[in-house]
Order: C-alpha cells, then structure tokens, then sequence
C-alpha cells in the first residue's frame, strides 16, 4: 500500500515546535498498517524537521538559542545577505538539522520512543506556513 | 517483502561506537533481499546514528571531541538543566547528527562503501542500552 | 517496482555543488511512478548529500565558509591528522550533513520545492568522482 498527501502546517514563528499531532493529523492512513515507514519531507530550504524531546519547551528554546549561536547573523565572511540576515542561517540550520524524517510504523501508530516528537525547525522570522509532502508505504 | 524488528544495543559508554556488525546480528533477513532498504530508528533523544569511517578509531574521538565543543556542557544559556550537564548537549548532538538512517540492500548485503560503518553516538555519560527498530523491505 | 543503480558523478573540487541534473541523468525510472521514493546514497566518508536552494550560488560558498569555520582544519585536539589537514573536517562534516537523502516521487517527478536542490558537499581538496547507489520504488 503506498498514499501519499501533501499539506501545509500553520505559520509558527521563528523557533522549534512539537507537530507530532499536526503531522498525524493530516496521516490517518498509518492507522491501517502493521509494517512500514512514513517519510515526511519539507520543500523549503530555511525550515527543518528533526526528533527530539516532546515533554520539556525549554528544550526546544535551548536548541534555538544554540544554532543560532552556531549560525549567526550577520556573519562577516555571508555574501548571500539581501534576502535578510535571518536568510542565510535559515540554510546553515537547515542544512545541519535536515529536511526530512522516516520514521517506522508498527501496528498502526509511529514507533516513536515515549520521549521522541517531531521537530519543525522554523529557522525564518516570517517564514509563513509551510508545506509538507508525507509518502506512507507498508502493509 | 516487508520484515521489522526492534532490538537493544548493549549499553555503551558516551562517544561514538563502531556497531554496524552488533546491528547485522539483528537483521539476517537482509541476505534474502536482491534490492532493498533498511532503515534504522533510535527511539531516544540523546542517542544518534550517523555513518563514517570504519578504520582509524581516532576519527570516533576525533567527532567526540568536535561535538563535545559543538555542544558543550553548561553553556550560560541552557535552561534544561535539571537532568544533568550532559542532557542538553545530548539532545543538540542528537538533532545534528540524526536519529535515523536508511541504508541501500544490494544482492543481500548493506550497500555501504569501502570505509563506511554505522556509528552509534552515546551522548549521555550512562545511557544504558539504547533500543533501535529496524525496518527492511525490498524483493 | 524497485530500481537500484550505482553510479559516479563527476570529479568535483572541495565545496558545495548543485548536482540535481545530474543525478536525474541516471534515474530516467522516476518517470514511470505516479508515488514513491528515491534513496541517494553516497558510498563515501569525506563528502555528503544534502538539500538546499539551487538558485543563488552564494548559498553554496556561504555554506562552505561555514562549515570549514564549524569544523576547522588543524584543530588542536584532532588526532586522526595523517591523512592531510582536510581529512578529519570532512568526516565532520559529513556526520553533520548526512550521507543519504530520501526524496519522495509524485506523477514522475521528484517532489522537490520550487527552490530545493540536491548538494554534494565535496569535503576533500581532491575527493575524486564520488559513488551513488540510488534505490527507488514505488507504484
């Protein structure tokens, strides 16, 4: 069995967001299967989409805080600058970070870890709502 | 055909660690498969699976190393703090390099390069056994 | 239906490369797909697959400037040096970028954004030509 649906999340501001229930929203289709993977795939190149911890919020500020240590604006040596200095560490973090997830579906749900959500890694100051492509395969 | 499994890796200490053999051990399955693809999930937000070089075991300290001034521990700014200093920069490792990998099968074997094995990340100082799900499917 | 190649791109010099056409070139199957994925992997340790814009090239370079900043050559804690000075910040910049791309397939084409591209980040001064096994399946 292969689905596939595009969708867009909401506009979120800058920052790292929990969309585990935003995504299976949009996925009702896992729910039908024992084995198989869905990969979530993200089609701009200034957001990201990561796993990390889906309890505590400071660990998503602490990992804004930190790449945007890693990748700062305003960086002497960027020469792509006129699209904003959020520009070009949107890149840098999305580079590093990923665009895409495939994540193990057992029984019907997400084998995710207890402690494991999915990230959205808003990486632009007015990044507006983003679109994401979900491809299901499995039986 | 489709096969998954879920599986603990023996606990390890932090740093990174050789184990593509300790994971061939769990899937067998993968010798049946002409063309396919395995991925592999690490259900935890501390842990991370990334893939580099098999030989000299100086470049698995020599990442340690890098990460551990990528992410250092009690940077003035973290604010998840409460699960001890090495939690926080667990979780930045683990955003970077990845909870995930999907591998290519070719004539029942990993289709890795010459010098390539899977790396598991250790992030915490006692992180105990870590669980992976491995997922095949191919002809 | 599944499809597996293995191929070799061209000889690149260190940096950042926008390689979409011509990885394209050798997956002509995509077309006969209305859902699936492909899988680029890249049999190597010192070069990586990532996503990023394909418009400005000062992406490409800014990109490069940072991350030769994030993993420095010569930096004093490295102990895997024998192999030249660009040769441990390859395999840093590798486990960072990541080494595979799943890329979902829809009506024959990849679902890539307006503004996505597919990067090699060439890590090596001389890399040479670079291996790819590319796994595609879907209905």
């Amino acid at each position: 069995m292969w689905h596939q649906t595009t969708f867009q999340l909401s506009a979120k501001p800058r920052g790292f967001h929990l969309i585990t229930e935003e995504v299976l929203q949009h996925i009702p289709e896992i729910a039908t299967l024992s084995i198989g993977l869905v990969t979530l795939f993200i089609q701009h190149t200034s957001a990201s989409l990561s796993i990390n911890e889906n309890a505590d919020p400071t660990v998503r500020s602490d990992l804004e805080a930190h790449f945007n240590r890693n990748a700062p604006e305003r960086a002497p040596y960027y020469r792509h600058i006129y699209e904003g200095d959020d520009d070009m560490p949107a890149h840098i973090k999305t580079a590093t970070l990923g665009c895409s997830l495939t994540i193990p579906i057992t029984n019907g749900r997400l084998a995710l870890g207890t402690w494991q959500g999915v990230y959205l890694g808003e990486h632009r100051d007015y990044g507006g709502s983003r679109t994401l492509v979900a491809t299901i395969h499995g039986e």
